[in-house]
C-alpha cells in the first residue's frame, strides 16, 4: 500500500464499504461492478473509483471488483487484519451493549476485561467475562494487553480514568463520555457522543425540507 | 434567526459549543471571551467567531460572551428549545442505555415508550416506562405523539420496522442498526454505526504518529 497521506473523508468513508462488501459476501455475491456498487450504495461510481485509486484501485473495473478481495484489502487498510482486546471501564448499561455485541469480536475486537467501581456490579459475569474491580486495573495491565479501552463511565470520572490508563500504557480510546478527553497526540481516540448526536437529529427535525 | 443556509460542518460543530457552554454556566461563568472559550475547545478564536457569524454573531466581543445567552441561542438553533417524545424500539441493553439516561431528559428529549417483540421482556420497566408489545406500536403512535423513533434493534428488524413508523407518520429517527435506512428525504435520520465507529479506531491505531 502507498505511504501517501489518505484524507480523513476517504477513511471515514471506507467503514461504509466495508460494512457493504460484508453484507455482499453474505449474500452469496462474490463479485460487482462500481455502477452496481454505486446504486446500492447510493454515491456515485466515480466517488467509488476516486476512493479506491487512493489505494491502487483494488483490481480491474471492466470485469468488476472481487468482492472478498476488496473486503479483505480494504480490512487491511483498516487494521482489521489482527485482534484487539478491549477493556471497558464502567458496567453500566451501555458497557453491557458493547461487552454483549456478538459483532465486535466477530471483527477481531475482543472484550478482555470490563471494570466498575460499584461493589455491586463486581463479579458479575457478562458474556465471557466477570465484572472487575477499577482498583485492579494496574494489575491487570500489568498482566494482560490491552489495546483499546472503552470509557462508558460518567463525564466527571471518564478524564482522570483515561490519564491513568494512559500511564500504564493504553493508547487507544474509545470514548462515550460527554467530555473531550485532550490526551497526548500519539493516543488515538474515537469519541461517541451520544448527547450531540441528538442534537444533530433535532437540529434536522427543525431544518427539514418540508413539502 | 437569517434564513440563509449554514454549512454542515457548522451544524456539526454547533453541539460541541452547546455542551461547553452548559458546563461553563454549571461552573458559574456567566461570560468568556472567545479568546478563553477558544483555549478549552481548542479551535481557534476565529473559528469560532466565523461560526458565530452565521447567526448574527451573538453579540459584542469586547466584553465576551453571555454565556446563558449564547447557549440559549445555540440550543434554539439546534431545535432543543422544545421537547420531543422518543419511543425506543429494541429493549436489549443499548435500549436500556438510551432510555436510562438522565441527561437525554434534561435536554428534552422525553423517552415515552419502549418496544419489543421478546415476550421475557415485555411488561420490564425501565425507567419511568414499560416495555410493550411491538405489535402495539400503532395503537400507541395512534394515541400518543411520537417525535423520534431510537432503532436499538438488529438489522434485520430495523429496515422493515422504520417503514411501518414512517408509514404511521414518524418523520425522525435514530438509527444504531448497522444498516443504511434509505427512507425518503423528507425524514430525518441520525445513524449512530458503533461497528464504524471502531473501525476508524482501528484505522487509527494502525495509522498513528509514532516518536
Amino acid at each position: 500500500m502507498a505511504e501517501k497521506k489518505i484524507s480523513a473523508a476517504v477513511i471515514k468513508r471506507l467503514p461504509r464499504y466495508y460494512r457493504y462488501l460484508s453484507e455482499l459476501l453474505e449474500q452469496g455475491i462474490d463479485r460487482i461492478s462500481s455502477g452496481e456498487l454505486s446504486k446500492q450504495m447510493k454515491v456515485t461510481a466515480s466517488q467509488i473509483r476516486q476512493d479506491f485509486n487512493n489505494f491502487g484501485g483494488f483490481g480491474q473495473q471492466g470485469y468488476g471488483y472481487n468482492v472478498a478481495y476488496l473486503k479483505d484489502e480494504i480490512g487491511k487498510i483498516l487494521g482489521l487484519n489482527r485482534n484487539y482486546h478491549v477493556i471497558i471501564l464502567g458496567a453500566g448499561n451501555l458497557g453491557h451493549a458493547l461487552a454483549n455485541y456478538a459483532g465486535f469480536e466477530k471483527r477481531g475486537f475482543v472484550v478482555s476485561g470490563v471494570f466498575d467501581i460499584d461493589k455491586a456490579k463486581i463479579g458479575l459475569k457478562i458474556g465471557q467475562v466477570e465484572v472487575m474491580d477499577m482498583n485492579g486495573l494496574r494489575d491487570f495491565i500489568a498482566a494482560y494487553p490491552v489495546d483499546i479501552a472503552a470509557l462508558t463511565l460518567p463525564r466527571s470520572q471518564a478524564a482522570a480514568v483515561a490519564r491513568e490508563l494512559v500511564e500504564l500504557g493504553v493508547s487507544a480510546f474509545w470514548n462515550f463520555a460527554a467530555i473531550d478527553l485532550n490526551l497526548p497526540k500519539e493516543i488515538a481516540v474515537e469519541n461517541v457522543h451520544l448527547a450531540e448526536s441528538l442534537m444533530r437529529l433535532s437540529y434536522n427535525i427543525s431544518n427539514l425540507p418540508r413539502e
